[in-house]
């Protein structure tokens, strides 16, 4: 995997992709499938809804660091798995084949299988609204691996696969940061 | 446009295809292109993020409401284009040919040419962070509509449009609320 520019993590997220968030809680390593994302800043600052329903959410409170994880649609039979089984009872690591990385910043560990990993810092938890602001500190791309789709859940047990790519550089111009 | 349940409004949401945001400030209809949203729950709440940046965000702020509505992929051009001019000099709804039409809830219009329309009430702007929490209060979807492409920005601008459904529905079915 090799390291990409941090202005344009967040072309990782806006898109809406199905991720991976790992944690490491100090004892072990865990990883959550989360459709419920957003880009807050282009500086990279993410948001994610997630709250005590989630057993990874203990680790992400209690070591404020994760990794966000983009899978590709090879990888989504694991992707519904890992959403589907708790990591209190599981090594989920172990169960879906997946293999941890050590990052350059956090602990949490990035997921080597995996198209991209955004190391990322917690900055707040909003409780009210279960929503928690990440800043990412160092992506990756693995742009030699030949499927590059992405996944997006509709929520109801449906998945949108990545389709055509369209190019509106042009109109978009004064919007776009430099950079990207 | 007939009307959707309110439970399925997040599957809108989910998949993060680019929305526009009309808002009514008292005085005349505007809307802007936003691509940062997230789901917050099921009953609906949404985030989107935005600000003084935006000129919308008076009109959100001081009549706190909105109607996300859901373009197709044969609208990328008005999408791009809306995005990228302001409601301070422009009446977009005249300038992109688009049809505001009365929902039954909040004075924001719903867009007649877009899939899918969710009225919004504004919870809470959370403004550190620049998100804005909406709680959808009624819901339509143009199911006659033959194109029903959403697309998703990535942010440099190129976008995605959707490509093939997978169901996945059996091994979600504990994940999936009821109803759905």
């Amino acid at each position: 995997m090799r390291q990409l520019k941090l202005s344009r993590a967040f072309t990782l997220i806006e898109s809406g992709p199905v991720v991976l968030v790992t944690t490491h809680d100090g004892k072990k390593n865990n990883m959550m499938t989360i459709s419920w994302t957003m880009v807050l800043d282009f500086t990279p600052l993410f948001a994610i809804t997630t709250g005590e329903w989630n057993y990874s959410f203990a680790a992400l409170r209690k070591k404020r660091e994760c990794v966000i994880a983009i899978p590709t649609v090879d990888m989504l039979d694991e992707v519904v798995g890992i959403g589907t089984c708790s990591g209190a009872a599981t090594d989920k690591f172990a169960r879906f084949k997946l293999t941890p990385v050590q990052g350059k910043v956090v602990r949490a560990p990035l997921i080597k299988e995996c198209l991209a990993n955004i190391e990322c810092k917690v900055i707040e938890i909003v409780r009210k609204h279960n929503i928690v602001v990440l800043e990412g500190v160092a992506a990756y791309m693995d742009s030699l691996r030949k499927e590059k789709r992405t996944v997006h859940a509709v929520g109801d047990g449906t998945f949108i696969v990545d389709g055509r790519k369209l190019d509106r550089r042009k109109m978009m111009a004064t919007k776009i940061p430099e950079g990207i």
